[in-house]
């Protein structure tokens, strides 16, 4: 698949395609400033073919609970979301407060409530205050540029809104697809809530909406995450309401690798945006494996050092202490044989086989980058995979120390 | 058993059972400054039964593969160790250079070379100056009381040698276990060398010195450490010379209940003070599940949520955020229920099937402690397990951004 036809939306959002509106208000959630958005609507004028990828926490929050079901049918129509304190952990109360979210949602926006999407992100262990939610969301108006609106209300230590968007045409028919997501505790990316909604105006098959999802997923924002180790609240959706017209894309219809990757390279762009902008995060920091055994291989050691502390704090230093990399690589699981792997940084080699003499002091310097590239080359297969993480600083022990007080 | 009769013995180290000698010197591996002990050396007056037990990780440094080969016949007789940069990842070079450690301390100390234990800490990445090993070993003079020396030519970025021994009697004999260790980046401890000896005085049966070192390390180092997380030079070795006489103790002796138990407490003090000295920590961390369906299940959740970074940051910071205890009990892989959970920290009940009241100020000045101590009750079964970890502070992240720089 060439990604060629993707064009990228300067300053695309979630609204980006036709039919779908969004828009957000201040609920006082948690935070009392009033300029803080903290409760988010997203409709589509349209019924959506709609899939879901959600946490492996054995603590499923009250709002992966009820939006799994909601999706069952394959169908959703609305989002409504809040940032501030995270429903879970409440038992059934938590569950009433979920359903009164997608109760509230879908009679203000004339939809049903199993077409609603419930989602919940902030602080877990404190209870949500249901009664500001439901006076706030009669103040949300929907437009079709709030997508930027409802990436802001989703935020809680993101410092940027995570958002993007990319057209592509096909038979004279014109498709966009757009996303935003929110993160946090980058430095373990599963234990801090993560949510990314994806829309697109193509008409789907919903047949194919969730392995289109699985395989964008796959790629990005579970490269930055590890499975089953998540927070009780995280979630991916997809929602595609067809408004831009045009055939109904289904298995094996020749504009699925299109939609496929225009779908991934959006999933893709928000999981860098996510990685960027980690607590604290000064860099964003990509390791590409190749020459794995298997992809399960390539993607278990690209994962592993990117979350390996030692690798991140040096990353953070510019310190070229390679060593780290080749240390987290050996305890990542996958098939490995010290004389067959190479490894660069910044694109400088230092290990083949064995230590690669390099200029010390010159890589330091290339280490004082934006984004810090890792290439490691496994000589055992074919397969590769790449992950996206972020230099571990002094300000992400700040922010994590202080959160709740 | 009963630890009751076991006496912790004040400053002791890994020379207080008797026939023990050790010392170290100044190599100028890493450290230039002449006051910087990196080479050490212990030597038994006879030989000893022993066993170790050895890293994961794929990529094992020569000093684990000539160490296990040297013990495979349960015996071994002195131990050589440098720190300053640890000896792996140079292929053929690196062996050369332990089997000329391992040969250099056999010839010094007029034991086989077979007979020695070989270890390396520190910079993984760099080359062993193996000339300065060489030129400086023999200014090593073996002393009963070199215990101390040698502990503190081990430490890489720990701030104090961990030392610990204890005395016991049986039948009018009177018995030692000493030990020593060191550690580093323990915020997951597994990914910076350790590295543990320890001594016995007590005629150990080579048939149970293998169980006898597993138990001690099932219950200590490993769960300071993940399993399969571990870099390419951990070891923990235990020697057994017999040297204060008696009946040797065998399997089903009466008295190995009460050499288990001394092994153990050993090796639990020094994982106590190992995690207390965690790079940048300011607080010890001891996290206690119980009510467990199975032991791994306890041990699993126990160091999942003692190496959580951000319960770390939490008990850095004296935040009662007691949602990540949980989250992280919800991502361990163990088996729970929201309802039969109840959690404590510094003996305030804050969960128990749901959040309990309590009061935020005084549990945030309880954590200000030395030592926090959190209480996880599953309600699943009859397994518990205690992990040990510490809290992240900024210290880790200078510490770790500067390390070969």
């Amino acid at each position: 698949v060439t990604e060629a036809p993707l064009r990228d939306v300067p300053h695309g959002t979630i609204t980006t395609p036709q039919g779908f509106l969004a828009g957000a208000t201040h609920a006082g959630i948690k935070d009392p400033s009033p300029d803080r958005l903290d409760l988010a609507l997203l409709s589509s004028e349209r019924p959506c073919a709609a899939a879901g990828v959600f946490t492996q926490n054995a603590f499923r929050g009250p709002p992966v609970l009820i939006t799994e079901r909601h999706l069952a049918n394959g169908r959703a129509q609305a989002i409504v979301a809040n940032s501030g304190i995270s429903n879970s952990l409440y038992g059934d109360e938590g569950m009433r407060f979920a359903e009164q979210m997608a109760n509230g949602a879908a009679a203000q926006l004339g939809v049903a409530a199993d077409d609603v999407v419930v989602a919940s992100t902030g602080v877990t262990g404190w209870r949500l205050p249901i009664e500001r939610i439901r006076d706030a969301l009669p103040n949300i108006t929907l437009a079709r540029d709030g997508g930027d609106s409802f990436a802001r209300a989703i935020m809680t230590t993101d410092t940027v809104p995570k958002q993007a968007a990319v057209r592509f045409e096909w038979q004279g028919a014109a498709y966009a697809v757009g996303g935003c997501a929110k993160g946090s505790g980058m430095i373990h990316p599963n234990m801090a809530t993560m949510l990314a909604y994806m829309t697109t105006d193509a008409p789907v098959d919903p047949a194919v909406i969730r392995p289109l999802l699985k395989d964008a997923v796959d790629e990005s924002f579970n490269m930055l995450s590890i499975d089953g180790d998540t927070s009780p609240n995280d979630m991916v959706i997809l929602l595609a309401n067809g408004a831009a017209g045009g055939e109904t894309i289904g298995a094996g219809h020749a504009a699925l690798p299109l939609l496929r990757a225009a779908v991934r390279h959006v999933a893709v762009t928000l999981t860098r945006q996510l990685a960027r902008d980690g607590e604290g995060a000064g860099k964003l920091l990509v390791v590409r494996v190749d020459g794995a055994a298997s992809v399960e291989d390539a993607r278990r050691a690209a994962r592993t050092i990117v979350l390996s502390p030692l690798v991140k704090t040096a990353v953070y230093g510019n310190d070229p202490n390679w060593g780290r990399v080749i240390v987290a690589l050996g305890y990542s699981g996958a098939q490995v044989r010290e004389a067959d792997v190479s490894l660069s940084i910044q694109d400088v080699e230092v290990f083949r086989g064995g230590a690669v003499p390099f200029d010390e002091a010159a890589l330091s310097k290339a280490l004082a980058q934006e984004e810090v590239r890792i290439d490691l080359h496994l000589g055992a297969g074919d397969a590769s995979a790449t992950a996206y993480g972020c230099d571990l600083t002094p300000d992400y022990v700040r922010i994590n120390s202080e959160y709740t007080t």
